[in-house]
């Protein structure tokens, strides 16, 4: 069973208006309205995926009730926590054919004995049902402690026995606490290009195929899977050790919002369903892929990941060298 | 007592962005949310100006829940109407020093049900409590009618015995239709420029103070009173057949919006107080300057009002030539 967790949930519109002008009253429809963050959305890639997950996340206020009931129309799994502040709401306006502008509220201030709280809850959830085997970690949280997902890992690490795969889906400081600060690591985490290029204090315009090949070899991290998505380029993923370079199809791309959430749904799935390092990389590119076809975030449909999967070729590029 | 109508209010929420880029991603803090819509605003103003005021108004689902809660905690006097379709939204975002730039939904779609019933609501409202003398109709309302307030007006002129001072605030085919398409009329309306000029299909370039005062002086309208207002350039009022030129000081304006609804407030609260037509139009100038010296929308400080008032003149243009 999958655990995934959401410190930052919110509610999106998604608005319409043909010329967005700035500086101007511009007039739009009701919005369709979603609930989302990232961790929302990976569940709902899983739940698409027939995975057997349960959510976990926080709620506050009146939008964290929309949040809430939104979430129960969709039948999703869920554990969630009564914070204080109100969870927020977050904006995406498609205008002018095609560009796509987002406000993102940073979301309610989780306070110092809020998050140990969550820790607390997630420790006994994990521990109450031994069914689950993967947690995955995803987003952000907004309070100000840059090591606090390092906090949850250690305390996953250390206060739940059986063996358990967790997946960390963090950006920027977090991000860079988890991989260079942390005792404990994560089974897996997934940059994408600018991530990779933030972690390693790379200019984005070094980043390239071969420059994130040469930064994997010579880096010895402590992370045993990471997978960089590299867009319409593929990506680049080091497993247990080895390199491998992933070439995708070109597809015609609906929306992309999601796509990173739901690449992280199929590792999730397909360490659930013991696929090979080389198929997990397939199938967690297909979901990623499958996810940008559909209008809806977190949205894909099993046959066109089947179809994806069947067209992803994995190539070992290095393999690691037994001392 | 007063009346204000809004059919259409709304949920405002006030975000601050540095730098606003479209196309991207750009966070925000939580917002300031604050109920709005014109008749809204204008209850608020009618507050501050220590009016003896109810409010009546729509709302529907969560969002008219939340505006709700917002209005009870203002202590608006508040009669409303439970609607089927969810109440609308409405975003400020200010940004990058000083622009202002507004995404605003059209609203929940009121049947043609509803919109009897509406009327119903109001007759009986006006009926059932005597003290009420004045009513303003404040705002759009989002149906297919373009004739609707012509029928609340024809409502409250055939069904209510005594004699109501009515005071609408539309634009477009309805402000139209009340002119030129109404067997009854009301008391007052208050176009901006801009609405002057639909009015009599003027281009805006055409637009000045002599023009207008032209326009005025040469149709026959059944509408008392218009007062013409010409933002940092005062007025121009028809008032019982007389033309007034109204001066105002240059102030520093903080916060334009609610402006109008504000003049409607100083309108409707002159009235109520039994000034004479050159005071209620500087105290409705005053009450729409007073607004724009506050963040706040419909928000006014007294003093600022007397203030004003008082630096306001009106002058005879040209009187009415009785036959």
């Amino acid at each position: 069973m999958i655990l995934t967790i959401t410190l930052n949930p919110s509610m999106d519109f998604i608005y319409s208006v043909d010329d967005f002008v700035l500086g101007a009253n511009n007039r739009t429809n009701l919005p369709v309205k979603m609930p989302g963050g990232k961790g929302i959305n990976c569940t709902r890639a899983l739940m698409y995926l027939k995975a057997d997950v349960l959510a976990y996340t926080v709620l506050g206020g009146e939008n964290g009730n929309a949040i809430r009931k939104y979430l129960e129309n969709e039948n999703m799994p869920l554990i969630s926590k009564k914070i204080s502040e109100n969870s927020r709401n977050s904006y995406t306006i498609m205008h002018n054919g095609g560009i796509q502008t987002e406000i993102v509220e940073n979301g309610p201030k989780i306070s110092k004995l809020e998050s140990n709280e969550i820790i607390d809850d997630i420790i006994n959830i994990v521990n109450g049902e031994e069914r689950i085997n993967i947690v995955t970690v995803n987003g952000s949280i907004n309070n100000d402690n840059d090591f606090y997902y390092v906090s949850l890992l250690t305390a996953l690490r250390e206060n739940v026995s059986r063996k358990l795969v967790i997946i960390m889906d963090q950006s920027k400081k977090s991000l860079n606490n988890i991989v260079n600060n942390s005792v404990y690591s994560p089974d897996f985490i997934k940059p994408n290009e600018v991530e990779f290029a933030e972690l390693f204090n790379m200019n984005s315009e070094e980043i390239s195929k071969e420059s994130i090949i040469s930064k994997l070899t010579e880096t010895k991290s402590k992370i045993p899977n990471i997978l960089v998505s590299l867009g319409g380029n593929g990506a680049i993923a080091k497993f247990s050790g080895n390199i491998y370079e992933v070439s995708i199809p070109s597809i015609k791309v609906v929306n992309p919002t999601g796509s990173g959430d739901s690449t992280v749904a199929g590792v999730a799935s397909a360490i659930a369903r013991n696929y090979n390092d080389k198929d997990i990389i397939r199938y967690a590119m297909a979901c990623g892929m499958a996810n940008t076809l559909e209008e809806g975030v977190g949205v894909l449909s099993l046959d066109n990941v089947e179809n994806l999967f069947e067209q992803i070729d994995v190539t070992l590029v290095s393999e690691e060298i037994k001392k």
